[in-house]
């Protein structure tokens, strides 16, 4: 199988194991370890070593029998993997409450995707910035402004209603790829890719948690 | 091994995979499917078929051999598996740009998780009201507030460097699930659990994509 096939079948929770790697890789160096192996990341991180064995030797050969993953390499390969070692210009869509916040959140920045512009249709907002400096500019000059700022994704936080529309206009702009925050389902066109980010999911694994686990009588408080 | 102690082993992925099979047998039953196989599935979803029969067989026997799944019952089973038959009245903490954002979320009501407060502590801001209609506590009365409105679960929106004291004085108010927004690893204490809500982990996806997907060079557009 041709790699560029193989990869094209990596799915959106390999991708997700993958970050989730890197942060533990990003820890470990921090406190000074050289080598580590699956069942260590496993047990330090909760995570399952067979599937840490699987989803890396998918893309490599990166651990050595008796001696582990080095984890400054392995934390390097998997910031290439993800495509990681260059920035990606962010954009938002909507200037709202949760558009806003987005724009200032400080870890896209921190993790490579700096917010270059916020795009809204409100007349008030236009020409304004948000509290850390990011431009708000008009959304019709979303074509001009994707090219001048090359922009490469763009992050949909409008109401339900506009979405799809947004979502069309972001493709003709030329951006391939979406985060949505908006509770529609938005097609992708062929060569682009949507995310959309269902924060209910996050919930119900807490409500999974309570379900299971009633209070223990008489547990310490603290 | 007892029931209790297979739950406790149950991962954040699989409750995740558990949330997105439910959305997808919803689709289903909408369309009016009375079955399906997890290889139907798979296939419609985009989704592993091995992964689905495995995760599945976890919690019973939900299946008839050579019939497959019932949409309406398995659906149901799952609403239970996660504990969704009941709602779970949710807080947000911290009434700034995201606070605000996440009170209004509709997601949150329709999938059973209804936001009854927004906690602060700005004067300027106690006493108001989301432009949804919830009401913004002060953050001292959360103790009084939780019992009152029976508050299972916080969402903590507020600044990093306030959100661990924030965690803390949650779970002294008797809430036991936290999803965190804060950009800080907050720890849980026993008994409770803490989901924190890494929104860069999903633009790594999407880097992912953009790294291994060049633009076709005479692609159709649209």
């Amino acid at each position: 199988m041709p790699p560029s096939a193989k990869i094209d079948k990596v799915s959106e929770f390999t991708t997700h194991r993958l970050s989730v790697y890197l942060r533990c890789l990003a820890t470990l160096e921090a406190e000074g370890f050289e080598t580590t192996s699956s069942k260590e990341l496993a047990a330090r991180f909760n995570l399952n070593s067979a599937q840490i064995r699987k989803d890396l030797a998918y893309f490599g050969q990166f651990g050595v029998r008796g001696v582990g993953y080095p984890v400054a390499h392995l934390k390097q390969q998997i910031i290439g993997i993800l495509g990681l070692d260059s920035h990606h210009n962010v954009c938002i869509v909507g200037g709202g409450n949760l558009g806003m916040a987005l724009a200032e959140y400080d870890g896209f920045r921190e993790h490579g995707f700096p917010i270059v512009a916020v795009f809204d249709n409100s007349p008030a907002k236009i020409g304004t910035t948000s509290r850390n400096g990011v431009p708000i500019y008009d959304f019709r000059n979303l074509n001009a402004i994707t090219e001048s700022l090359k922009i490469e994704m763009a992050v949909v936080a409008v109401p339900a209603e506009a979405a799809r529309k947004v979502c069309e206009a972001i493709f003709d702009a030329g951006i391939r790829t979406i985060l949505n925050f908006a509770p529609v389902r938005l097609l992708a066109r062929p060569g682009t890719k949507v995310q959309s980010i269902d924060l209910s999911i996050s919930l119900e694994g807490l409500s999974f948690f309570l379900s299971n686990n009633a209070p223990e009588a008489g547990q310490e408080p603290g």
